[in-house]
């Protein structure tokens, strides 16, 4: 089968299921469609609905509800009984011998064999993120390396100054101390480039005072660095952003402080003082004190202490509060997935469920973003984390899928890792690649993976452009076709679910090694060898996204998943986009105008690339270049 | 591929881990068997375990750690750092064409594509189950309905009196109100009986004074019900088992009780009292109080209270704890799945941690067992049950592949249904109940797995001779393949991990077609009727897995799962058994002897069955018959 349109169908947005955030015990109605070459109504079949209510599943059928192109839509309600109220769908009917059979619908897509509850869908009865959350493209950027004001500035104690230009130290010692400059300032007067990009959103990685130039070493979470301007740059640059309808969100070290954080000089100094609980002091232990992983520059914090919670995250007296007060759209939490989890005590649920309400309270549309290495799901399912930086269900699959950096691939780049890893990333199929995300977005809501963001790098990771075979270091190597691949995992970015992350410098072809290499300086003063295509790229793509109601918000149906090619429809009742991303020259995807509800390829009208074509029997055929990607705009 | 013997491997078991009750922060040594074919190796590959620690992933490398017939073992540690933790195996190394691929290895076996945390293998670092648990076959009487003394009793006032012969009455009013009167002297006088079938524990539904003849509506949880005999006829009992080295479970209803029972009375005559803590009134309900499952004679209990829990579950004061010090071995507990779990308030992960923490104080080996009706992982995932009934993992996959009962089926019994579900039970290939079971045993901790039962059928289900196709009701058909299919699935339960629990009345070839229809009084009387080839395999797989440390204890490799066939291996280092169960004439499964550790054909063992022949080209061939099952020990 070349396509999937025949599978039935539920996803968790607003085609399918009346609200994400129910009140207690709401009656929620959902839908499914049943295509009609599905197998389900092959069988003459029914559809019931299977959800846990007080932990016992309880199964309800499904009624028909409407038409659609090519489908029945069946409705039932699923009763949010609890918190957390899980459901899948049971569409039952009979095997090619008549005897009973059945298929479960859930997350994963459908399965003929009995599964766990674990890619059950899930409606959670509490507050949801904000409405404005699903709409934004953001824009990453460290602070140190993205724009100098121009302001004189001391070098710090703890800095070696480098000219704008120069190589970034990315191993050794100097790695934390190298310090560009760039400052809050000097953010603020490239808001037209952000904008360009079709950003609506500015991350900005920490700008407390620490030692070090990537801030996570913090030791006041009071005061924004006089290195980079200060809380005064701070006001002008979110007051600036402000009045453009551009939105700002901090990064919040919940995890650990600097070991120069006057909380920690006071623990060490006095063990009996209040901040001594706020961290865990060890006997018989070469560092003496709980880490960031065995860095003795990061005592961990110990959230079991109120006072340290009261201090950081729980109210209106804390550092959460404080900085949304002041004008910050949300947090960024780093390594979430640690912060609260500590030997016997996991606290990270309530931490989050803690931070969550604070912010509500002080700054009721506030984005608490979890950064998360691997599955975020348990940490999103309930009232914490709106959602989290999703690395696992979409950097390292795009990674696997468009991956030509490995040694000996068109890259040429050795020794890529991701994330510390020590094996190199592997090359993936495009049905593997997408087995993964619907496996790692199947666990958790759907309203937390559209308020979680989709990054191809990060100030942690290679740039994206030296995965896909971008050249060595610096820019790009405009040659080749790591471009192309570039763009192809660019184009799943800017049409899958999940708030799209750029990393300020991709843009402009940057490349990088390790996510210290890939804190590369912006070359403003270089815009002839910027990548004019990447750059024309990321604007089309950005703007396409920020433009189309069904990128933003639409639900998702995989259509074809092959080796080398991807095609996904995104659905909203206003717009159906469908986008098709090859990796490689393939054999064209041919799809059935019926099941896509068309009566004609001139009903696919290109926002991105095209060269869709007429089949000549009521098909129409995607074009079979690559690596490649178009958008189309299903009318009709 | 007919087999997975090239797979690598890794379970739970004694063989590839150092303990599965870690104290908090051990380091714990694990093990993977690398088969020499297995494509890992053929890259040259490396082995890494990833583990979390404190929320963060871990890689660590495995070393090669001595040799298997077949295969490379390779070692590493686990680090017990929280009090569940989670870990699994990245195998890299390079595909055909160079480029860097991998595999994961998890409890649902190895996969190239990235995984969720959802399978990862689990350690727990609390106190497990009691070394016995495991060793354990069960034997489940509903005391009704098993033996009578044939001591005069008084027809309860609740009880419609009938003859032990009389057809059972499974629909209407009258069900809950017929009353055999089997009693626990009946059951005392019949452990001959229970202890030739191989059984070493006997489970017993509710014995506490009730209103129906199931007694899951409580009147009292202080008093044996004087009908069964009493206090002193449950002292008897108990002793007497004991005395052969049987145990016995009771079966307690945490998450309710009878609208009789005296603390309902007192909440609903004093509103303001401690009892009507116990219940959750409603208003402007047409009941006015919370059930289980909208039965008005069954107040739900809310665990909110803490005087319920420490009436009931909490302490050395509770109903748990001083049954128990009476000298029952374990409590089965009714409903767990839902017992505590009340709108917006989700208590049964703590009402578990508080009566197990009970059981252990007053009775260090008790069992505390779990009625759980789907994926049950999240509830064994901690320190509360130990294990809970594996309907999700055994029955439900068993009565897909031998489902002989659809209409139009071999079985001829309509309507059959799987605890209460409104679509019949499918019928499915051996590959996929293999992966159910597979996807359903990785979700939980090896240790839970091991203290979890395997029913064929229950009180609450159709007779498993009856799903085979064995017969209308009664006494089964002694015609037919329906006997041979509810022999394949007695191996299945024997040979696989979980306590085998056997349902009485099943050895003697009882039919049932719902839970009310199975509540068979046993033929004692008329012996001639019992199906004697069915009570022989009983016996024999039941002393079988008495006797095999492998099958108690062992490790589990699944060989071979094709729709008609399913072959694993258990492994221990005193003993392997090799167990081959088809539910049809299919092409005989052959397996290569060096694989399998072996030299020759003649080192297959026959334990029961048999028939393996010598390939000749260095395989084995098994038995291509069926519906039928094997189990050999593996020699040398």
């Amino acid at each position: 089968m070349t396509h999937e349109l025949s599978a039935p169908h539920h996803d968790g947005s607003a085609r399918c299921v009346g609200t994400s955030s129910p009140a207690l015990g709401e009656r929620v109605p959902v839908r499914v469609l049943v295509p009609d070459a599905a197998d389900g109504s092959a069988w003459g079949g029914e559809v019931h609905l299977r959800q846990l209510r007080d932990g016992e599943p309880l199964l309800r059928a499904a009624e028909p509800d409407g038409r659609d192109p090519g489908g029945t839509w069946f409705a039932v309600e699923v009763e949010a009984r609890n918190p957390v109220t899980s459901y899948r769908f049971l569409l039952s009917g009979r095997d090619g011998a008549g005897r009973p059979a059945h298929r479960w619908l859930t997350g994963e897509g459908t399965t003929a064999r009995d599964v766990t509850d674990a890619a059950d869908f899930r409606l959670l009865a509490s507050e949801g993120p904000a409405d404005w959350v699903a709409d934004q493209v953001a824009y990453q950027v460290f602070p140190d390396r993205f724009a100098r004001s121009g302001a004189e500035r001391e070098t710090p104690s703890w800095a070696d100054r480098a000219a704008w230009d120069d190589a970034v130290v990315h191993r050794g010692p100097g790695v934390g101390r190298q310090w560009f400059g760039g400052d809050l300032d000097g953010i603020a007067a490239h808001l037209d480039h952000v904008e360009s990009l079709g950003a609506s959103l500015l991350y900005l990685t920490p700008f407390f005072e620490a030692r070090s130039n990537h801030r996570y070493d913090a030791v006041t979470f009071d005061r924004v660095d006089p290195v980079l301007g200060g809380d005064e740059a701070m006001r002008r640059l979110v007051d600036a952003a402000h009045a453009r309808g551009l939105r700002v969100m901090g990064d919040l070290t919940t995890n650990h402080t600097g070991v120069e954080h006057p909380w920690f000089r006071a623990a060490v100094a006095d063990r009996t003082s209040e901040e001594a609980g706020y961290y865990r002091f060890l006997e018989d232990d070469p560092i003496g004190y709980e880490t960031w992983l065995g860095v003795d520059t990061l005592p961990k914090l110990d959230h079991s202490s109120a006072a340290l919670r009261r201090r950081f995250v729980d109210g209106p007296g804390s550092v959460v509060a404080e900085h949304l007060r002041r004008g910050l759209d949300g947090w960024r939490i780093d390594v979430a997935n640690m912060t609260g989890r500590l030997g016997p005590d996991d606290l990270a649920v309530e931490v989050a469920r803690l931070a969550r309400a604070t912010a509500h309270a002080v700054s009721p549309g506030a984005w608490m973003l979890a950064e998360h290495c691997h599955d975020a799901a348990a940490d999103l399912v309930g009232d914490g984390w709106h959602g989290a930086m999703d690395y696992a269900g979409f950097t390292r699959p795009v990674w696997a899928w468009l991956n030509g950096g490995y040694p000996g691939g068109p890259g040429e780049e050795h020794g890529l890792r991701f994330l510390g890893w020590p094996v190199p990333v592997p090359v993936q199929p495009g049905g593997d690649v997408v087995a993964t995300m619907r496996a790692v977005h199947a666990a958790m809501p759907w309203r937390s993976w559209a308020a979680s963001t989709s990054h191809l790098d990060t100030h942690d990771t290679p740039r994206f452009r030296t995965v896909t075979g971008g050249g060595r270091s610096g820019l790009a190597d405009l040659t080749g076709r790591g471009r192309d691949r570039y763009v192809a995992g660019l184009a799943l970015q800017m049409t899958l679910p999940g708030v799209p992350t750029l990393f300020a410098g991709d843009e402009v072809g940057l490349t990088g090694l390790d996510g210290e290499h890939s804190r590369t300086p912006m070359p403003w003063d270089r815009p002839e060898a910027w990548d004019a295509p990447t750059l024309d790229a990321v604007r089309t793509w950005g703007r396409l996204r920020r433009g189309s109601v069904a990128l933003r918000r639409g639900g998702l149906r995989w259509v074809t998943a092959r080796d080398d090619v991807l095609v996904h429809l995104r659905e909203h009742a206003e717009q159906r986009v469908l986008v098709h991303v090859a990796r490689a020259d393939h054999e064209p995807v041919r799809l059935p105008l019926a099941a896509l509800g068309l009566r004609s390829a001139s009903q696919l009208v290109p926002l991105v690339g095209g060269g869709a074509t007429d089949g000549g029997d009521g098909t129409v055929v995607l074009p079979g270049d690559g690596p490649a990607a178009s958008a189309w705009a299903l009318e009709g």
